[in-house]
């Protein structure tokens, strides 16, 4: 089967068909600059991560897109995040945009997360949603205020709520929209709002000085980068309404053109059981994470439920995603030991590799059928409990055959889920450690040479203290350290 | 004697007032994002860094703002960089841009570049650039041409040259100006620049289509961040004309205000006596350096020479940078771990500390002399001497003295000048190197006090291997990473 992905626009699987050949244009939204990123950030961008990863390893050249939201994210109290960030810190808001866009970014790299090719920033493109809000009020979808605001219509917009499935008639009644008196309908939204002078975020427009409505900025960078119509968007669901309703009607009342073509969007995370809160007491941040957990553990841990469904962050769950993460990687170090040690032979034994190449084949069903990693990572099992099987049972090995299922783990269990690094050592201080560890292993292997089993025991407890676990094994020992988050 | 700089508008040195007592607001040109960072963009950076971490050592809240230039950067081929960029990667230009300003960041923070706190964007204050430049048209001080282009007029501001002492009427004659005829006269500069569609990076603007010149971006970015008056403007001498001249000419023509109040411009960089080329043969990225040497090495050698002069590179130069920092590390290594020794006392013993405080006064009394980081680095090298005669003298030390000690090193070798990382053990490992050298010098130690001196050599010579160095003192034996590279 070849990969079909659940479009919420159609709501049902489609097979994926990008508009050029081998080349995938994506768009995510991305995060609002105003803290350091939580949990629910981790979730939705690792899983996009991975459908990145998974398009980049069919074949796919993937551009991908993902803004950073530094203005006009206003709350519904009417207040902006990024000043309400800047209040709280007493500082300018470009400086509260600077630090958590850093904060950002280095939780990412640290989640093995791969930078988008682009990321735009909100702030940086007001000129273009300044066009695109012109060309709404020619073509009839948006009306001035006399107070200098611009909305959008959403009844010229017959197709609002495609997406969501939320109905403009439904809204009408809807308790929770404030009705505001400029709004020709409670459901329009803001695309430019006036500011006055103390107003510290603002530029001027053909609408007196002000600032563009959140909606717009993502309807401006995804068709600036990726043209009017593109393959993907994604994002996490709970942004379905009113943002992504919201950059539809944009986009296609002014273009006229379909905007994106497939969406993928993914389920939410709780803590607990509950919606993280800050007043709850169980708000995580993904630096918090990273102190108790490693980053593959919280990507393997994500990556155990399917990208569409919700997870629920529980300690014991990431234990033992911990602990599953730790049996692929001792394989695999017991592997590219092996591998060191093995006699060069130019060519793999294929009857090895028949019994190996199904679970390959596996991967790529469930990742197949709309990026399916829970199933794709049993598959990852299956194959690793046969490459156990196979170093342990005592036959010789070739070169080629072990290069051959290393070559395996590092495609799928690397490049497509970012779980298993492609240098184990470099985890834990790299070459140094591994050499000074040897130099211990060697003088240990001495004293058992010699039969003293007691200064033998001495250096393995003391290695132990300080977090290196020595396994002996018949073919010689290894050794791994310890999470001690864990 | 307080501050002092040297101010190129006046071409002398000043006593250093900031415009708010306390609080200082600097801006330095940052980068053209259209390449890898080279070994000049690190000598001009290393030098703002230091003065901006002086400022701040002094008490003062700096406020540090340096742009990226992602557009409208031309050469004098009437090219834009970041387009040449963009063609020879065939990439988006914004996809280049995203990848050469990470590039930038990671060579910095490499370099133990402390981040500005605020990295505007060139593409990102469009808005701001245009209102500039209509400013400037409604003065007088611009002029618009029939092909929709926007000069700066250099006639109508008699002040134009005060920085860098060019005459308008010396340049009339100027041989490398290219005339171009759409200009009133040769020195004029470009405000805005008409694009046509296929120009990929361009904006509207009352002028249609089209981009800033490079000069207006800094004194939009610089104004709207620190004020039309700000303290200090750094940045490299080689932009003294026309760009420095030319943000001055905007800023004040528009605003009637001075703009920066002290220009702090630093010296060039060669490479084996000559300027930088890529033709050459002597091109060197940051990048290239940090494989070659240490970060620390990198800083101390750019910090040999005061940041006003020009420096050097040569490999020997840098060798013996690198020997002069690890003379330095060696002695807080060797100083930090007598601290964890010593018998807790708490205070310093009066007599040791008059001893070492003049040190610290002859630091602060160089770099209040407009930062002369050479004489800084010999008043350190000066402690460095008494400490390694305090330390190898065979008195006892308590904690409190030691420790009031290593505070100085960490203050002016680390805080200031950043070439003493806090952590001398994270650079090769961290912890857990420290704890398995430990378990081998253990060893060592019982193969010593056993005379079985072959055991104790053959360890010696396996730590040396892999690159670690032991060095056997009265104390007990210290070790260090040799820096194969160097």
């Amino acid at each position: 089967m070849k990969l079909h992905v659940y479009n919420y626009l159609t709501r049902q699987k489609e097979p994926f068909k990008p508009l050029e050949r081998g080349q995938v244009t994506m768009y995510t939204c991305g995060p609002t600059v105003y803290d350091h990123p939580h949990l629910g950030h981790a979730k939705t961008y690792v899983a996009m991560d991975v459908i990145v990863r998974y398009l980049r390893y069919l074949g796919n050249q993937v551009r991908y897109v993902q803004n950073i939201t530094d203005v006009g994210h206003i709350l519904d109290t009417g207040e902006d995040r990024i000043l309400k960030g800047a209040r709280r810190e007493r500082s300018e808001p470009m400086e509260v945009v600077e630090t958590y866009t850093r904060s950002y970014f280095e939780d990412m790299d640290a989640l093995g997360v791969v930078r988008p090719n682009i990321s735009p920033r909100a702030s940086g493109h007001i000129p273009e949603q300044i066009e695109w809000i012109k060309m709404l009020l020619e073509k009839g979808y948006a009306y001035e205020t006399p107070t200098g605001d611009v909305y959008f219509s959403v009844e010229q917009f017959p197709e609002y709520g495609k997406l969501s499935g939320q109905k403009v008639e439904e809204q009408e009644a809807g308790a929770r929209v404030t009705i505001r008196e400029e709004k020709r309908h409670p459901a329009d939204f803001a695309l430019w709002k006036r500011a006055e002078p103390e107003h510290i975020l603002r530029w001027p427009s053909p609408w007196g000085w002000g600032y563009p409505g959140w909606h717009i900025e993502c309807t401006a960078m995804a068709t600036k980068y990726l043209g009017e119509t593109f393959d993907i968007h994604g994002g996490g669901l709970d942004n379905i309404f009113p943002h992504n309703e919201c950059e539809i009607a944009q986009a296609e009342a002014a273009t006229g053109q379909s905007f994106a073509r497939y969406w993928l969007l993914t389920g939410s995370l709780t803590v607990d059981g509950v919606k993280m809160g800050k007043s709850l007491g169980n708000f995580l941040t993904i630096k918090d994470a990273l102190n108790l957990y490693t980053p593959e553990a919280i990507r393997f841990f994500i990556l155990s439920s399917h990208y569409r469904s919700p997870v629920d962050f529980r300690r014991d769950a990431v234990l033992a995603a911990e602990r599953g993460v730790e049996r692929l990687h001792n394989t695999v170090r017991m592997l590219r030991k092996r591998m060191e040690d093995a006699m060069p032979s130019g060519t793999a034994d294929l009857s090895y590799i028949a019994e190996i190449d199904p679970h390959r084949d596996a991967f790529i069903e469930a990742m197949n059928d709309d990026f399916n990693t829970p199933q794709a990572i049993a598959a990852l099992f299956d194959l690793n409990k046969e490459v156990n099987s196979l170093l342990t049972a005592d036959q010789p090995l070739g070169r080629g055959t072990l290069s051959a299922i290393d070559g395996l783990y590092r495609d799928l269990g690397g490049k497509v889920l970012g779980i298993i690094p492609d240098d184990l050592t470099q985890n834990v201080g790299g070459e140094l450690v591994t050499g000074l560890i040897e130099i211990i292993l060697d003088i240990r292997q001495r004293y058992r040479d010699a039969k003293d089993w007691e200064e033998a025991d001495r250096l393995r407890h003391q290695l132990a203290q300080i977090g290196i676990e020595v396994d002996d094994r018949p073919e010689g020992p290894t050794w791994h350290v310890e999470h001690r988050g864990g």
